[in-house]
């Protein structure tokens, strides 16, 4: 079929934690309207209902750079191409190489981005409200990024009394990293610090940890995992993390930090 | 009618930017299945469809504590009730407030957070992909925190060159902290560096302005606007926000950061 060229667009979307009740209206939309479906397999095969009758193009995660040029190319010839990201393609996802390799070739193409739930979203609604004050999200992967940056910020984020939120905390070729985190973050926080880890929020296999900041390496973390460690006033009840806003002192409600598990 | 002690539940439920198709299904589901829905007005208005036929307990921002207590005591009592947050109720929003008041009561009550689209994943896709690498997100508000600790977040988040999130940036009784927050971050960064504002992301009245870190102040920012500073590398092409995770780098792609507006 001639395509033509003025109708391409690419849409980046995000499909969230992985269970389709977690997908948004509009990026089911957005999947619906594409002729044709780019991505990685493992978020694909979380949406077979949505694929039907598509043409599908599936790829590893080895592949990234390929599969965003092909994205581009596909809508530069005039489909409708939907990038398909797990979580949010916005946060440490698609979106940002897409448009690197966009601006370097000046493609015309229209290119929208389609938020989803990220895992900080959906992890940090499992564990109750531990993002209910500032945070900082960090990666611990250093296959991109410089350790001593990583390093830098780990302690910067720790001193001025974040939230933080870990993705990649580790994976086989990286077992030392979330040590090295646990450390910085030590010097500059209390170890009894309410620490909670999920790994594949929402789907069959979701497993949550509740732990202290000085256990967090004696955890089962691995790559599909987001680690969040609480602040100074952050607190466990139930099987919840909570970091207070700030109502107990401005409204005089009983203050409830009860850091021991 | 009489309800079962047992059979009350609390969703605690965001329904993202404010647009009905930025809900997820799972958002959608808990609202459907609540027979009491509590929030604040803004928010419920925006989704007058889900609403049919449903109890509902309209309240206006200055009511956030009693809100939360009349939501978990309508659960206690038995009720399948679903309290309506805009964007994730995870991120500064009421899942903390619910559930510092239940473990201040020993609430018994069956408590779920059901996430939503924060303003970070919505204005961010909107602005294409400035959330790329490692982030911080930072209330301006000194309502519930000290201002003390807020410059101390804001340097802390600049000067280790985290991308910046700013929430609540600026309002009536609020004039100079984004003036004060631009001159602190400007100690570490660029002046030239690309800001992103946002604006009621999604909705009829949306309004998106790319400006640069040394101008954010002249931009028209107020109590609804999110407002996102790229870090050392993040630059601009079209109306878009890159920030580079570092493909350029690693393989040796053509480097795109163009600081100049």
């Amino acid at each position: 079929m001639h395509k033509d060229k003025h109708n391409g667009k690419l849409s980046i979307i995000g499909t969230g934690p992985g269970s389709p009740e977690h997908i948004t209206a509009a990026a089911q939309k957005a999947i619906h309207e594409a002729d044709i479906i780019i991505g990685y397999k493992t978020y694909l095969e979380q949406i077979p209902a949505l694929l039907e009758g598509k043409e599908v193009l599936s790829s590893t995660m080895m592949q990234e750079v390929e599969r965003c040029r092909k994205a581009l190319s596909l809508a530069e010839e005039g489909h409708k191409t939907a990038l398909i990201c797990g979580g949010d393609p916005g946060i440490y996802a698609m979106a940002g190489l897409v448009l690197e390799l966009a601006a370097g070739s000046q493609n015309e193409t229209d290119i929208e981005v389609v938020p989803g739930l990220a895992a900080l979203n959906s992890c940090a609604a499992r564990l109750g409200a531990p993002l209910m004050h500032d945070f900082a999200a960090i990666s611990l992967s250093d296959l991109l990024t410089p350790w001593p940056l990583i390093e830098k910020r780990l302690s910067a984020a720790a001193e001025a009394d974040f939230v933080i939120v870990l993705y990649n905390p580790r994976s086989k070729k990286r077992r030392q990293h979330l040590n090295r985190a646990q450390e910085l973050i030590m010097a500059h926080r209390d170890p009894a610090t309410p620490v909670g880890i999920v790994t594949a929020a929402s789907r069959v296999n979701e497993k949550i940890t509740i732990t202290t900041l000085n256990k967090v390496t004696d955890a089962k973390v691995g790559m599909q995992s987001t680690v969040i460690i609480g602040n100074s006033k952050t607190f466990r009840w139930r099987d919840f993390l909570i970091t207070p806003r700030g109502y107990a002192d401005k409204y005089g409600l009983e203050n409830h930090k009860q850091q021991e598990l």
